[in-house]
């Protein structure tokens, strides 16, 4: 193994199922709520916005479950991903760890979203649907999803958050270039979003007005579905496919991670490279410490409580039993756009209670030093998000020099920072700041979710 | 191979020699002439600027040049990069042609570029340089640079045209993550910087001012050399890593290109595509057509004259022996920047007059047409410059659908269109035309030359 750089499979060798870790939970999690009732959803619950092979795959206990061919070819366009020894960034921290990364940049949208998006657009398309609606901040997501959809010809109709549309032209350009519809959020298109430019027609939206305006689109035309980017059970499970990746190509290598490392927005990325690994704790009692890595500005696993909270701003979404800061807290505008959110899964949340992973956070400035340093040693500029495990694997790999211990490190490089580089001018103008999050503030946001009556 | 997409080498079986296809042409290129005196160059003439290695590889007649161990190391970091089978672009044209692409976007800056970047910097390492002057236009060379030189911790001083470094904010931001000084051009750094900004201090600034400057301050230290992005024959051999790989994967593909296809700046993508595969015409009498692809308002290769010119708008730089439209011709502002070029390197210009090239141009409209149809087929948004290439593509393609001939094409993407975002926009936006060079625009232009007493 000496020297090599790349571990790569072929696409004969790609895994051809993915890994439902809720089959092997000691606890499996509580039950979804309906927001109107309290009452334990069912499947019917979510017709109609799913198709109903999601909802299944949902609720599901088998631990595995086939990749479908159609999924499988689209995959192959930059799958299976790269995984790389960061030879050059150990150098430089002068470490006896072995750091490795998944590079997930290598998809067309430049991250890992498509992992669920491709399958989310299969599976809507196998039922006939020809529209389906979103919802995105920065961009990521939609990007993904637009990408995903024009493999079926299904039509995506994006409500990208105002304020975003107008900063972050170039996410709205790669959509378009995909063939998605994208209008900014308020919109006049729904009813939500009519209502509240009638109120306030400068208003800059947010990401719980954009899902409301996605949802009510989709629950009121029978042809029409919604798709979510992170959170939900089946979407963590399509990420699986970056993990069981990574365990064949740590059999090339001959190596195996003491420490999995990835951040954490609503557990997409994290799941991916975790869990995977964590079935070799649960099942065959490995000891790899699994680390969901947040911004300390948005701290739900390190400083929030678990509780029932809504997965949206507004209240309109299913009660999810979760870690997080109240669907009303309002993180600050860190560049991390896809960490900006006040809950987590519910099976990463189960996990998190069982102590079965771990919680860390980074700051932001300490987040982007990692970020250069990175891109200064292996070559590759890291999305602001990616930066925060980066920054985890430094102080991890700092930790190996100070004990002289040779640990196994590996990490999820979501996705590249091409899109994101205005944040990396800013960060050189001296722009950028850290936020510091009060037990004040979580504690009075808190407050208001406990009056939720369920 | 049935439904095989990607074709892919591993690290140990990455090409280890460079392609000099100088050795095997029956007619040598005439030698660059100095553009005080009008006599042939010698290598003492170049020390000022090159590091000796490079000027040795410049006038070499080995057929292969070793890669040396510390550039293969780098080039691990995104290579072999994959040769992809166009299923979907093939099925949308419903041709009987089998059409490979070779994906030089895999590079964190994102084009071949750094192909030639990094063994330039190896080189000028090797003898104890501690910086490199350069210029750079829309920015993909001055990134390249910026990414290649930090591995060998060279300091980059980019001179980027004023106009392009206020209108693509993300490229300087790229080239400042990986820790180059970018200055605007004209800059108060270099005589010619100021002499022109004390008589403009608007001036926007163009890529032979860029040069100039570039070169000055490189002439007059000692411990800085300069170094270019394309032409050269240094330069064209370093990007031949593209198609020496390429004929590995189609021997794993068990297929041989008919037509090859690479879009033309000055030579070096379509160079390192082609040049391998012209060696089979040459010395195995193989018939593969290699065509470079120029954009219709910048027809050098279509429409110029075979002549003594400058590689420099300016008239600093030897006199190379090309096709060109004169180095006064100003190619109409096209995104496709890295196509803005007014001559071709004298070893694609000597096969081109030998007719053992072609080439063929492609207007703007069309060519983003065509890389739209390839995004939304196979996923990944194509560089402007890139989307020559598959313009014509798709045409050869149509014409084996209406003949009934199933050839095989391979064609260079060169570069993803991330950081070109804009220019999309714009094409949706209606906001773009075509231009329309004229007869008499190119007469002018040459007329001038001929003025040059040499």
């Amino acid at each position: 193994m000496k020297n090599t750089r790349k571990f790569e499979l072929t696409e004969k060798e790609m895994p051809t199922q993915w890994y439902n870790i809720h089959a092997d939970m000691p606890n499996k999690t509580l039950p979804p709520l309906h927001p109107g009732t309290g009452l334990p959803l069912g499947p019917q619950d979510l017709v109609g916005l799913f198709p109903m092979e999601l909802i299944k795959q949902e609720v599901s206990m088998e631990p595995f479950i086939d990749i479908p061919e159609e999924v499988l070819e689209i995959y192959k366009i930059w799958r299976p991903s790269p995984l790389i020894r960061a030879r050059n960034l150990e150098k430089l921290l002068n470490t006896p760890a072995k750091i490795y990364y998944k590079n997930e940049s290598v998809s067309p949208p430049g991250s890992h979203k498509p992992n669920t998006a491709v399958p989310q657009a299969y599976y809507n398309y196998k039922e006939g649907i020809k529209r389906i609606t979103t919802e995105t901040g920065a961009g990521q997501w939609g990007s993904a999803l637009a990408f995903a959809a024009q493999f079926f010809g299904i039509e995506v109709k994006v409500f990208m958050v105002k304020v975003s549309y107008n900063q972050k032209p170039y996410r709205k350009s790669m959509m378009n270039v995909w063939g998605a519809d994208v209008t900014p959020s308020p919109s006049p298109y729904t009813e939500t979003g009519r209502k509240i430019l009638a109120e306030d027609p400068d208003c800059p939206g947010n990401l719980g007005i954009a899902i409301s305006e996605a949802v009510e689109m989709a629950a009121k035309d029978p042809g029409t579905k919604y798709s979510l980017g992170s959170v939900l059970n089946h979407v963590l499970m399509h990420q699986t496919i970056i993990g069981e990746e990574a365990l064949k190509q740590f059999e090339k290598a001959q190596d195996y991670p003491d420490i999995v490392i990835g951040c954490f927005g609503g557990g997409s990325n994290f799941a991916g490279i975790s869990f995977p690994f964590l079935r070799g704790n649960l099942r065959n009692g490995n000891k790899t410490r699994c680390i969901a890595v947040e911004p300390t500005s948005c701290p739900k696993l390190t400083r929030g409580k678990f509780m029932y909270d809504f997965g949206d701003s507004v209240g309109l979404t299913p009660l999810i039993p979760m870690f997080t800061l109240g669907h009303d807290f309002m993180p600050p505008k860190i560049h991390a756009g896809g960490l900006r959110y006040h809950g987590a899964g519910a099976i990463v949340s189960q996990l998190l209670k069982d102590k079965i992973i771990e919680a860390a956070s980074v700051n932001q400035l300490e987040s982007f030093d990692a970020g250069i340093k990175f891109a200064r040693t292996e070559g590759i500029i890291p999305a602001p998000e990616s930066t925060h495990a980066i920054a985890q694997v430094i102080k991890e790999a700092e930790k190996c020099r100070i004990e002289g211990t040779e640990k196994t490190i590996l990490f999820n490089l979501s996705g590249h920072g091409l899109i994101d580089l205005g944040a990396y001018d800013q960060y050189f103008g001296g722009l950028l700041h850290d936020y510091e999050t009060t037990d004040e503030e979580i504690r009075e946001s808190l407050q208001k979710l406990e009056k939720i009556a369920v």
